[in-house]
């Protein structure tokens, strides 16, 4: 006869009720998830009115979810989850480039752009030239990598959350270096922003004390046949937010000045107006194990 | 500056942003649901696919509650989550009514009954008295005791899950002890039954080769002014599923035999056909702290 539950022995009670899964990767995840949510709900008592405020809380948040939002990952953002989860499956070794979040606002087919090329079309800001490389640990180029920018406006909107009011895809592009592995675009400096605070994870921050915001970044997706694929950000050093990220996505390494330069002949070269901001990414990629 | 974000000290990062929480409580909270939730991440190494799935999981569990159906309760009693819960709030010291989960079958208002009176209507399977009394935990009665019962049918199911099929609230009564502390109604045997698993619930259930199913239970909740009150069931020996309870509700003290009884002076008596089963239940309630 199986043993009965019991506080003291909740744990092994319960963990025991999962012997017989027979995947036996989804049996480890199912026991460890009892240990912890045991563990934690032991660890505070949990009251049976936080119990219903939680079930209620969890409920809300699924019912939020929709096509154009996804509360639950949301809140695994703002518990350190998502970023947990984004580090640990992608360790760097100091050379190769670190990924952080991919966020809510990717689109699956960016526009195919020209290398040199804006993202930017006539979007207020501060113009920008970004330039940088694609190597692998030991410099080499990596021919045929892509590069797929994406970023908010210099207002801390995305094109996809302000339809109509900007040119389709703004702010968006999907490059290939060249022969020397080098890429190099247009665009103007975002501003930060907050993730959206109106739903259950914006009672979560509003009841803790926590602002929703941000610092200001380009998000980067750089993949090349034979690499393991980095998703990651570029932030821009001095914003607002850099040491308080709603999403704990900054890592130190990726953390850019973006210089002003003031010179006619460069900026004519470039395309852009006088003066203009600069900032360099060098992309470290690793060899895939298979692809 | 506050510490970036690190896989080595991703706990201490994530708790420090929650460290202005006005409420003391909610910050403890917050603070233990970080570690282990970060803490089972690391354990199980958890991929992005994985946490992908878990996304998706939550999110239909949320999409799945409705007025009549509560998804997320669910995925808490089959985790044995609403089970700790429930005993650790109400620990019992071996004198007083053990409590058990409530489940999803309460209604707010039930039928009152006179004492002796039937909650089963004409319901079909095999007739029993129910007996017992309430009293503190020096065996005194307790007067003004209310003892609201709730039960599945021959065949398994709730009132509420054949709406048409049933009277309206059969099975289901509200009774007041007499002056002796005592209560006695009549009604038919239960039968054991699965939770709904139609859902996200019943597919976590069929990947690890769980059975959805309760053993056979009739529910109460008995409640006095001045007295704590005990939300529990009296499950019936010998049902099937008694040791592997879907929701891990069986406790020892609650199982009790419902011996048959032939006798047709004491069936006239009780006014039901002979012969019948009967079952006592008697209910020690602790004085509460404040009513
Ligand atoms: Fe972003
Ligand atoms: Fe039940």
């Amino acid at each position: 006869m199986a043993e009965l539950f019991s506080e003291a022995r909740s744990v092994d009670v319960v963990a025991a009720s999962f012997a017989a899964t027979p995947d036996l990767r989804l049996r480890r995840i199912m026991v460890s998830l009892v240990e912890h949510l045991h563990g934690f709900i032991k660890d505070v008592q949990l009251t049976e009115a936080e119990w219903t405020n939680a079930i209620r809380f969890l409920t809300e948040t699924g019912q939020l979810c929709s096509a154009t939002r996804q509360e639950f990952i949301l809140l695994s953002d703002v518990l350190g989850a998502s970023m947990l989860v984004e580090t640990l499956n992608n360790r760097s070794d100091g050379v190769l480039t670190e990924s952080t979040v991919e966020g809510p606002f990717h689109v699956v087919d960016s526009p195919v752009r020209a290398l040199g090329a804006t993202i930017a079309g006539d979007t207020k800001g501060d113009p920008c030239l970004v330039t940088g490389t694609v190597t692998d640990p030991d410099g080499r180029p990596v021919p045929g990598a892509t590069v797929d920018v994406w970023q908010a406006n210099a207002e801390g909107f995305y094109d996809i959350q302000q339809p109509g009011l900007d040119p389709e895809q703004n702010l968006r592009g999907l490059f290939t270096v060249d022969g020397d592995g080098a890429f190099r675009f247009r665009t103007i400096v975002p501003r930060y922003y907050p993730i959206p605070d109106d739903g259950t994870v914006g009672e979560l921050l509003a009841a803790t004390a926590r602002h929703p915001n941000r610092p200001a970044h380009i998000h980067f997706e750089i993949a090349a046949p034979g690499m393991r694929t980095v998703t990651t950000h570029l932030f821009v050093a001095g914003t607002p937010y850099l040491d308080s990220d709603a999403v704990f996505g900054v890592k130190d390494s990726l953390v850019r000045e973006f210089p002003t330069v003031d010179d006619p002949g460069r900026a004519a070269e470039a395309g852009l107006p006088n003066p203009f901001r600069t900032v360099n990414f060098d992309v470290v990629l690793q060899p895939s194990t298979k692809d």
